[in-house]
């Protein structure tokens, strides 16, 4: 996701610290404390400008919502539309979403969203891909059991190698459509990306996959 | 798939025996004897007028080929190539393959193709899926261990079914393609329904999945 440098945009993180967490590493086992209650925790990796974590956190009140996102010159905007918005069940990390075990403690996580995550098509680049088992040794460990990893996206690459990978990984899938928008679930919330590639004509492609316990 | 009513049908089925196994009950287990060799044995359930199993057996001299079709109609398009062909690695089963078992022993099958299999929308149905799970047991039973069921199809329903049948039954997704025509494999061989739904600009799905032994 491209966005222009914007020199404002550390000081703008700082001034809202009600959604966004600057220090995260110390909340690692104290999300529930963060959140000021019990809810389950839903996570978001790669989140963009945020269309997503906002759309689902008004549909539901009942869960809370982290998102990662990288790069400060788009998180920015989540944090716009946060500051809108004024949600009480969001937090905005921007932060490397590298080891998830930095940031939660075993089973703190209640379900992960990847997003139209970056493809890296290239072979050498396979373990840079959010679906590589790596990733999944984590998101399991953070994650409570039988949980669920819940994954959209428009690149066909992508979405085979990780149904492969699931797979391997010894991951069940729950659900999974290769026409999201054909299926016309009133539900959805798309995200940014999704719905530049869906008016270009992309299928979307989405599966819910859960790890065994 | 339809076809005509063909009166002749039977007469012309009974006039091939090198292709038509007219008593396929009895050779059970001896499948390699009908062949006269012990190469691999390729398996089509639901083969419709032959093009895929004449098309494989060409690419494939070192494989042997069964294709099983339920309806007369239909196969008689199957003898018709074959007589034209002469393939020594093809025997056509006008038989209803609800019960493999019936007709292989435990391990006599090295490889299954399904394709184009028909999709029974309706969930009450669901039992009649090809890879209903009651089914993928039979598979599994006949086939080799870790060998592969192959499933074409342009039926999205019935391939987001299948993937998660797969997935249930503990089976390996070991490839996956959701537009197998983009991929440009040179060595796939188009079924009958796969030229036609293709060239109404349908996706062609094919998924490799194996029985973990
Ligand atoms: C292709 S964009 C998709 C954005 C959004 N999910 C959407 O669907 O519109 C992928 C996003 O993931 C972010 N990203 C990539 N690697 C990341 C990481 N290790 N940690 C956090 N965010 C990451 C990128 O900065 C980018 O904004
Ligand atoms: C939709 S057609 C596909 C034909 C061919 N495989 C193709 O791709 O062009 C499905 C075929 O499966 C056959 N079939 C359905 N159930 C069967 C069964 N239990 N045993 C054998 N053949 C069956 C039907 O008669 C029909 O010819």
């Amino acid at each position: 996701m491209r966005a222009r440098h914007k020199p404002w945009a550390d000081d703008y993180l700082q001034e809202h610290p009600e959604y966004v967490i600057l220090n995260p590493l110390d909340k690692k086992g104290k999300w529930r404390d963060v959140f000021g209650n019990d809810q389950p925790i839903h996570l978001e990796i790669g989140a963009g400008k945020g269309r997503f974590v906002m759309g689902m956190a008004k549909q539901h009140p009942d869960i809370n919502f982290i998102a990662i996102e990288l790069a400060k010159s788009i998180i920015v905007s989540a944090v716009e539309k946060a500051v809108e918005e004024q949600p009480k069940n969001v937090k905005l990390l921007n932060f490397d979403a590298s080891d998830l075990r930095d940031l939660f403690e075993d089973h703190e996580i209640d379900q992960i969203y990847l997003n139209f995550s970056d493809p890296w098509p290239k072979n050498r680049h396979e373990k840079r891909r959010l679906t590589y088992h790596t990733f999944l040794t984590q998101y399991q460990q953070v994650l409570k059991s039988d949980s669920k990893l819940v994954f959209k996206t428009d690149n066909r690459g992508l979405f085979e190698y990780s149904l492969m990978s699931f797979s391997h990984f010894n991951m069940l899938i729950d659900d999974v459509s290769l026409d999201l928008h054909e299926d016309n679930d009133p539900l959805n919330v798309m995200t940014e990306y999704e719905e530049k590639f869906s008016k270009r004509g992309h299928p979307i492609y989405r599966v819910e996959a859960s790890f065994k316990s």
